[in-house]
C-alpha cells in the first residue's frame, strides 16, 4: 500500500520516525496504572487479570458506542480496513471523544507470504509495527504450542494406550503452525518403527485453530478452561465424541494460554490506545479480535472502533450473528470501507485482477461496481444498525470518480458517506468520517439491533437465512455429508448454536471469480462440524484454505535486517 | 525432585512463597540501568544490544573466573546439576564474591513429557520458574518460527521453481517443533493435489535445530546473520550445497531472531542475577547456553557459574573442545556433580532403573559405582582445569555413605570434594563447595588449559581423541556412510572444524545399558554432517533421538491451572 505511492514514505519509515511514548504514559490518562500492566519492552503491554476485571466492571455502568468497521468484497489491492479502523479511532480522539481501538493480531504466515503486515499503514498504524507483525507478545506462539500439545497427547493415546476405540480416519484435530507452508496441507504421520500409529494428518494455520476462536470468545480464564475442555478432537467408532478433557489436556492447555488471554495494548501513531488481541479467520471462525478486549475497552473509553475480517458477508455477519449474540453486545454504527479501485474492479468483473487496467478504467466501470457496494450496505442495514460508508481515498482517484461515489450513496442509497484520507493525513484526514460516525451512533436505537435468526431456528433455517439474505443465493443444496452432519449435530445437542459459514471471501457468492453482486445461484453446503469449544457450528461450502502456501518468491525473500537491527522489506 | 520428599514443599510452592524483587532493582547494583533492559513483566528482561556491547567491553579489562558445572553419567533420578549451578552462584555471592549464573532455557517438550521443569529446584532455583518453564521470553518460539520459515521457503522452491537441481532424498533441513511428538518423527509431506512435491520429512525438537546452536555461538546480530546464511539445507544432484542464503531466507530468518539473540536475565530465589539464554542439545549440538550470555556476564561479576548438559563426556567435552575454542574462553574450575544414589545406580549396573532398589542398597554398591565418578574426574583433568566434586546430598543418604564418597575423592583420587545442601538450604548449604571452588580457581593456571586436539588434526584424529581419551573406547570403526561423509566434509573445506559427537548420555560408552566405566569396546561412527552455521561437524554414533515422544500419561496430564491462574503439577 505504500512502496508504489511515488515519494510517499513506506509504512516502516513512517513508523520508525514516529515518536512513541512509553506505554504506561499513553495509558495513564485512561485509568490504567503501571501496576495494571505487564510490560513487553517500553511500547507493548498486557493488561493484568485484575485490571481487566476492574475495567469491565466500570463498563457495566456506561453507555459505550461500539463501532464496527467492515468492507466491500475484498480485492487483491487492499481496501484499507485496518487503516480506516485505526484512523477513525485516532480521529474520534482528535475531535474530542474518548475512543479506543481493537484489532486482530497479525499472523506470521501472511506476513511472509503475499499479504505483508497487518498493523494499518501510513499515518494510521499501530506501533511498533515490526514487533506487532512478528512475534508481538507471543500469543500466536502460545496458541500454536497449546494446539500441538493436544495433538501430541492425542497421538500418544492412539499409539500408547487402548483407552479409546478411536477411528484414526475420524480424527478432527489437525496440527497447527503459524507459517504458510503448502507441504503441510496433507501428510502421513506416525511412520517408521518408533513413530506410533500411521495416519493421515494436516497442519492448519494457527489463526484457523479452534483454540484461537475459543480464546477470542472466552469471558475469562475460567471460561477459557471450560471451553477448552469441550473441544472435540476425534470420534470413537460408535460415534461418541472424544474431547480435550478426555485426553487430560484441559489443564496444561489452559496453562499454556494463561498469558495469551490477557489483552495486549499498544499505541497508534497519534497515541490512541489500541488493543491488538486475538486473530481468528473469518471463514471457519468468527474473524474478530477477542471479546475480552472489546469488553475491557468500554471501561476505558466511550467509543470502541473494531474491525471484522473480509466483507459484510463474512466478518460482519459473524460479528453480528455470533459475537454480539455470545457476548451480548450491540453495535451502534457500522463503517463500510470502499475504494474507487475496488468499485472499478467489481464493475469490470475481474478474475484474476489486472491492476493496471483498474487504474486506467473510468467512471463507467466504477458505476458498474456499485452493485457490490449496494449489497453490502443492504446486508448491514438488515441488522438494524446505522451504516456509514467510508470512501478510502487513494492518490490515483480522480475528483470525478470520488464525487460519483458520494452522489450514489447520498442520492441513490440515502446512506451516510464520507471521504477518508487517514492513510496520508492521520486524524486530519478523518474528521468528516468521524463526525458522520458520531451522528450515526447518536441516532442509533439499540432496540433496532437484531440478529438475523433466533437460537431456536433449525440448523437449516439458520444456514438458509445467511445464504439468501446476506449472500444473495436463491436457495441452498445439501451435498456430500451435509444432511448426515446436520442430523449428527442435532443428536449431539448442538442444534441451538449459531452457524459459522465458510465461503470464499473473493465474491459475495460461493464462486471466487464472480464479482459485483451475483444473483440466481444456489449455495452448496457440503459439510458441517461443531466448534464445540467456541460455541458455533462450522458450515463448509467450497474448499477451505486453512493453510496457505508460499510462492517461489515470497514476501520474506525481500526482507532484511542489518547488523544494527534495522529492518527493511516489512511493510 | 520435590514431591516425594516427605513434608518438604514443592519447587512451585517454594517459588510462589519467595519474595521477588523487580528485575531492575536486582540488576541496579550490577551496573545495569532500566534503560538497558527490555522488560517482560516485572521479573524477566532482555538486555539491550547497547548494554551487551558495553558489558562485553568492560569484561575485556577483567580477569573473570569461569566455573563450569557438569555431572556424572546421568541417571533417571536426576543428580541436580542445575540446582548445584544455581546454588553455587548464590553461595559465591553469600560468601562475598560477585557471581553471575548462566544456564540454558528449558524446552517445552521435556516439560510436558517426563523430565519436568529445568529451572533448578528447592532453594536453588531461578524465578519465576513457571514462566521460565513455559513460554519465557519467546526465544524457543522465535527459533521454531525461523526454522520453519526456512523449511517453507525450501519446499516452495522445490515445488514452485526449477532453480535448483535438488535431490528430494537429500534434503538435510527438517522441520521443527518445541513439543515432544512421536508421530512427527517420520512422515511424508507434500501430498494431495495442492501440496507441492511429495517427499519424506521429519520434525525435530527445536532445541536440536542448527539455528539453536547458531544462536548460542553467535557473537552478535551481524555474526548471527553470517552463520544463518551458511547453513546447509539440501544438496544438489551434483553434490553442490544449497544454503539458507541460496533460498533468500537469511534476512527474514535473522529478523525473526533479532530479539531471541538478546540475553535474558532473571533472579534466583536469593536474588542472584541469572542469564537463562539458549538451550541446545548436548549430543548433536554443544549443550551450553549462549556465548553472548557468558561474555556479557563477565562485564557484571567476577565469577560466572555455567552448566553443561549431560556428563563430562558430552556437555563438558563439547564446552571445552568447541565452545571455549570458538569463543576463546578458559575455564578456571570445573564442578562435577555426583550423588550417592547415582553412584549406587552405576555400581549396580542398572538398566532400566529400579529406584527402590537403589534406595535400599548400601556402601558396597556405592563403592562399586566409583569407577563412573573416577572416569569423569579423569576426563575433566585432561583439560588442565582444577576439578571440584560436589556431592549433592539427598535426605535418604546416610552419613556413612556420604563419608565413603568424601574419603574416596580425598584419599584415592586426591581431588577436592564438598558436600552440597543447596537444594534444601540455599546458600547456607553451599559454603564448603563455594570455598573449594574459590580455592581451585585461585590456584588455576590458565596456561594449563588446553583443548584435547588442535584445529589442524584430521577429522579421524579428532574423533578418535574424543572416543578413546574421553569415552574410554579401545578404537573407532567407521561404518555406514562415515568414510564417504568424512571425504565429503574435507572436500567442502570443513576439515578444520571441531567435532561434535552424538552418543547416548546414559553411558560413557555407546551402549545405554552399560553403567560404570565400560572398557574394551569399540565406537561405531556411522554418519557425519556439517553444522556449517554453528561451525562444527556432527558425528553420529548410535541413533539420535531428536524428537522425543509422550507416554500415554505424560507429565502434562497432571498439570492444572485454576480460574485465578494458580498452577499445579509443574515442578
Amino acid at each position: 500500500m505504500s512502496d508504489d505511492d511515488g515519494g510517499f514514505p513506506t509504512d516502516y519509515e513512517i513508523a520508525k520516525s514516529a515518536e512513541k511514548e512509553h506505554i504506561t504514559d499513553v495509558l495513564d490518562s485512561w485509568g490504567i496504572g503501571s501496576e495494571d500492566l505487564e510490560l513487553f519492552g517500553d511500547y507493548k503491554a498486557k493488561l493484568s487479570h485484575d485490571a481487566v476485571t476492574r475495567l469491565r466492571d466500570n463498563a457495566e455502568n456506561k453507555e459505550g458506542n461500539l463501532i464496527l468497521v467492515t468492507g466491500m468484497t475484498p480485492t487483491p489491492m487492499g481496501e484499507g480496513k485496518t487503516v480506516t479502523t485505526v484512523g477513525l479511532g485516532q480521529t474520534l480522539n482528535h475531535v474530542g471523544e474518548d475512543a479506543m481501538i481493537a484489532i486482530r493480531e497479525p499472523s506470521l504466515g501472511p506476513v511472509f507470504g503475499v499479504k505483508g503486515g497487518a498493523a494499518g499503514g501510513g499515518y494510521s498504524q499501530v506501533l511498533p509495527m515490526e514487533d506487532i507483525n512478528l512475534h508481538f507478545t507471543g500469543d500466536l506462539h502460545a496458541l500454536t504450542s497449546a494446539h500441538n500439545l493436544i495433538s501430541a497427547m492425542l497421538d500418544a493415546k492412539i499409539s500408547q494406550s487402548d483407552e479409546f476405540d478411536l477411528d484414526v480416519n475420524d480424527v478432527s484435530w489437525p496440527r497447527s503452525m503459524d507459517m504458510n507452508d503448502r507441504a503441510l496441507r496433507n501428510m502421513v504421520v506416525g511412520l517408521g518403527e518408533s513413530g506410533g500409529t500411521p495416519r493421515e494428518d494436516r497442519f492448519l494455520l494457527t489463526a484457523a485453530s479452534e483454540l484461537m476462536a475459543v480464546l477470542c470468545l472466552a469471558e475469562d480464564l475460567g471460561d477459557l478452561k471450560e471451553r477448552v475442555a469441550r473441544i472435540i478432537v476425534a470420534y470413537e467408532k460408535d460415534g461418541g465424541v472424544i474431547t480435550v478433557d478426555d485426553l487430560d489436556a484441559t489443564g496444561p492447555v489452559t496453562m499454556l494460554l494463561k498469558d495469551a488471554i490477557k489483552p495486549n495494548l499498544v499505541q497508534t501513531i497519534e497515541g490512541t490506545p489500541a488493543f491488538v488481541h486475538g486473530g481468528p479467520f473469518a471463514n471457519i471462525a468468527h474473524g474478530t479480535n477477542s471479546l475480552i478486549a472489546d469488553k475491557t475497552a468500554f471501561g476505558m473509553g466511550d467509543y470502541l472502533v473494531t474491525e471484522a475480517g473480509f466483507g459484510s458477508d463474512l466478518g460482519a455477519e459473524k460479528f453480528m450473528n455470533i459475537v454480539c449474540r455470545l457476548g451480548d453486545m450491540t453495535p451502534n454504527a457500522v463503517v463500510l470501507v470502499s475504494t474507487v479501485r475496488a468499485l472499478k474492479y467489481h464493475g469490470m468483473g475481474m478474475w484474476p485482477a489486472d491492476l493496471d487496467a483498474v487504474t486506467e478504467a473510468g467512471v463507467e466501470e466504477l458505476e458498474a461496481g456499485f452493485e457490490n457496494l449496494d449489497k453490502h450496505v443492504a446486508n448491514l442495514q438488515k441488522f438494524g444498525v446505522p451504516v456509514v460508508v467510508a470512501l478510502n481515498r487513494f492518490p490515483d482517484d480522480s475528483d470525478e470518480e470520488v464525487q460519483a461515489v458520494l452522489d450514489h450513496c447520498r442520492e441513490d442509497l440515502g446512506v451516510r458517506i464520507a471521504e477518508s484520507n487517514v492513510f496520508a493525513e492521520g486524524s486530519e484526514g478523518g474528521v468528516d468520517l468521524a463526525e458522520h460516525v458520531i451522528e450515526a451512533a447518536d441516532e442509533a436505537d439499540e432496540d433496532d439491533f437484531d440478529h438475523l435468526y433466533p437460537d431456536e431456528a433449525s440448523i437449516k433455517e439458520k444456514i438458509e437465512t445467511v445464504a439468501t439474505e446476506v449472500y444473495g443465493a436463491e436457495s441452498v443444496n445439501y451435498v456430500g455429508s451435509a444432511e448426515d452432519d446436520i442430523a449428527r449435530m442435532e443428536e449431539l445437542g448442538f442444534g441451538d448454536m449459531p452457524v459459522c459459514l465458510s465461503k470464499t471471501f473473493h465474491s459475495l457468492s460461493d464462486d471466487a471469480s464472480k464479482k459485483g453482486a451475483p444473483s440466481g445461484w444456489e449455495l452448496d453446503v457440503r459439510e458441517l462440524y461443531p466448534s464445540a469449544g467456541a460455541g458455533f457450528l462450522v458450515v463448509l461450502t467450497g474448499d477451505v484454505l486453512d493453510m496457505p502456501g508460499l510462492p517461489a518468491e515470497p514476501a520474506a525473500a525481500g526482507m532484511d535486517i542489518d547488523e544494527d537491527g534495522n529492518i527493511s522489506g516489512l511493510f
